[in-house]
């Protein structure tokens, strides 16, 4: 059963996102990845959210673009921690995108990470933190990580 | 039973869209304000979008700050037109709260004004110009007005 | 007799727009495409705006970009709602068609969407949304459009 | 008979340009003042820029804020040379202000200062060059005025 | 012991997120709160860093502003998860700050909330997330605080 | 004789103003075309600014990018006016350009056109325009390509 | 004789670098405080920057906002090494400044530092770090005033 | 024995730079060129930068982008002056870097160039500069080289 559950607005989204996915691997953390709109269909978001937890969900990563409302709503409808990656925009280069999903309201967090792919990279690795916490299997995997990082 | 719902997401607001109020009286527009959060209760929010348009909403206007999802996620739960005044803030001055607003998907459009108090005075005027659309009164009503800015 | 005008102020913007055609179509709703530049021949932008409603035109979408006069100036001359696309400019990225369409001084609204091709076809479901708050069919089409959305 | 006409969009505006005002007096410039609306008063707008050159007026200044659509649609109306001022917005600064007048079309050109008060008063002088081309004692007027700056 | 610790790289910054250590008071979540700068004493910095999990801190907190390395450098010296807030700057209104927090590099996350003390407010409770993975009694007591922010 | 001294900081950018070249002879407007740096060679800018009048140069145009000192440095050694020309630049996009030369302190003014080729073409007008003041046969041809551009 | 010259555009300008000066005065390097113009008076600054070598100054220290010119006009009359200071301007907030200091063209270096008095008082610092490459007293007063603030 | 110690985050960094490094030859400059990441390795930057002057350098030129820390980690480190050069980034397009190294905090200096390979230039001139401040050969071999510029 995935600790981690991810979600993308479209399938288009899938590539920028899939070196966070080969980094999931490396770190042996299973997840479970799902496509839905925050606009186009809240119902299956909402629903999605609200039974994140009782799936065995610990941690969710939304990755989003232009007005990116999916991280946001999905911490609107979970007490989970949600990690947001904004991804790139044609036009305002994912400028939009981070300003939608960074400035939360207070009450209501989202984990923010850094625009595109980098950032996507970097959601794992805090999924890896975060589910760390908790299962020392991923918080040993992690360290790993980071020492091969440091000598690479 | 008013033709207008009016959606804020805090009581703070209200000073910042009260002379839109003023122009939906010299309208004649009659109009419900909700206060509702959409990151602190989803619920209501989407309880709200699903049931206006058999209340007799014909018009949804949302003014909200910062990630500013309130406009994008009443229009992901209904049909109905929603009108988007970004909100200015402290430190990005409102242009946070206009990527988040403008910059919807494909698929579920927001009609976005300007930001801040010019812009809620001109989503007052732009749900008179829809709603004119079909209530005679309220286009002869906003004709009215339009005249008399030009000859003030 | 279209209910629905379309401006755009070069031949070269036609493609940029052209998916909005596609979702009009669609939806069976008949529009009228015009070029007209604000700038090089304004009494032309004046006319047209002045006689749209009396040619039967409820709503006006225009799309520019840059300075991007085009949909404020027509707003100036009619009491139609208009609905303004930012397009994308090679430097700026559409900021300055955003800030020029979106920053209306109160009195006088524009309907801002999102910028390029994404607005685009988001102005032609507003203006879809608008016209169905009077003609039952459109509001049909655009029901059963939205619904398609959500089962794709 | 004035050879310079300034164009406000609000009385509001005037405190703003007053520095202006004072350095047209000191280089001897007549000039008309008038207060026009480019949204709200579309046809005055165009009145004026028809007229202005039969008046004897040979530079026209705008100031406007915001979407700041005066300048460039006065420069649609005149083969006049217009000077824009964009002013400062209370959100965003005047950016939106200043890309809505620099960033005209090609074909229709307005000569842009900075935003707010010391471009208006660079407006001022650079309508006394652009007089000073033809007027000789202009020209004199601001060879002074540039000397004493220098020697202040 | 406590399992957060909080960093400010000056005292000056402390009221800035104080309403962030109110609601760590009401979570019932012990932290410890640290002045270090990164700039003028990385070494301390350092040594806070690296000796943070073996005094039994699970997550930190920094909040910084401008060039704003303290999240980074401190994630560059451990692998617990790094919440990083943007403080607001006088000139640049914190987009300076966000930028050099939220754009890190692939390989090294920071979990970046919104700039200021909504955004500090939000490192609370995302701190209160991140530890609720573990400890049920602070997953209890984030889960009623949303439940009650729900009812407000 | 020419009336309009054209200064470009490099031989690269000349492909970005040949079409406004192309402009002045559609015009009749006879221009001379220099290549001076003012960062690596300001003794020469100097010399060139100082000695256009006596020349018989009556306006000045200047494209640069970047730091684009150039406009501001040539109209503080000459009281002709001088048009700024804002080139792109590959990271910021011109908007340092613009930002250097059109927020010029108050005294010494440059007239700002806009970014790129489309600026430079309307450099090219605003000197017909300029010139027309005094010169009736290029006002006679300005008022031509005007009329020619309405009807196109 | 001071080795460190210091040129502002403007008496206004002296209180937001009086910080960096109080730490000069502690580091006891000893400079001369000039006001100049690049645009009002480009002569004084060129006569200035032409003989600052001969009378032994080896640094440079400009500040300036808005188009701020001066770091780069200076830097093209000089081999030594300029700093450039972006004073806060009350539009654009410094970032106009910012980017006409920093984005010089190849060839003519400036050492931009931050924006305001903070990076007033690092321009004292770097100017004391490029000193004490030569004067050993000025690099172990710098030094101590290292040592002294990561104390603090 | 180099007097110049050159470092970049990575070995793809390198491209980007190696026209500085062109510079340096012409200009007969010994540097050493490290590749060390902040981030990743923090010990490695650490050890550099303590040893830096006991090795004999006298300046420290560091390149990055995104949050782009190394320079002002090395500045943390070393009481040698650092240049820090911004480099472009895919969509903040290196805005990100810039507020990253330009707005250090008050007490520890970074002196900035322009955002890549045009700033990377002049971060080589400007070690010349600050190194011939010392040492006669390159201070007159940077004279030269200027000298070349103005005659090209």
């Amino acid at each position: 059963m995935p600790l981690l559950g991810i979600v993308i607005g479209s399938k288009n989204d899938e590539p920028l996102i899939q070196p966070a996915l080969d980094i999931l691997q490396q770190l042996n953390i299973k997840y479970e990845l799902s496509i839905l709109s925050a606009h186009r269909n809240p119902d299956k978001v909402r629903e999605y959210a609200s039974k994140a937890k009782e799936k065995g969900i610990e941690v969710i990563i939304a990755a989003a673009g232009a007005a990116a409302h999916l991280p946001g709503v999905l911490a609107s409808w979970t007490t989970l921690p949600v990690i947001g990656v904004p991804l790139p925009t044609s036009e305002l280069k994912g400028i939009d995108s981070l300003y939608s999903i960074v400035q939360m309201p207070a009450g209501v967090p989202v984990a923010c990470v850094g625009i595109g792919t980098p950032g996507a990279k970097n959601a794992a690795l805090l999924s890896a933190q975060i589910l760390g916490t908790k299962h020392k299997e991923i918080k040993d995997n992690y360290e790993k990580y980071k020492q091969k990082l440091a000598e690479a």
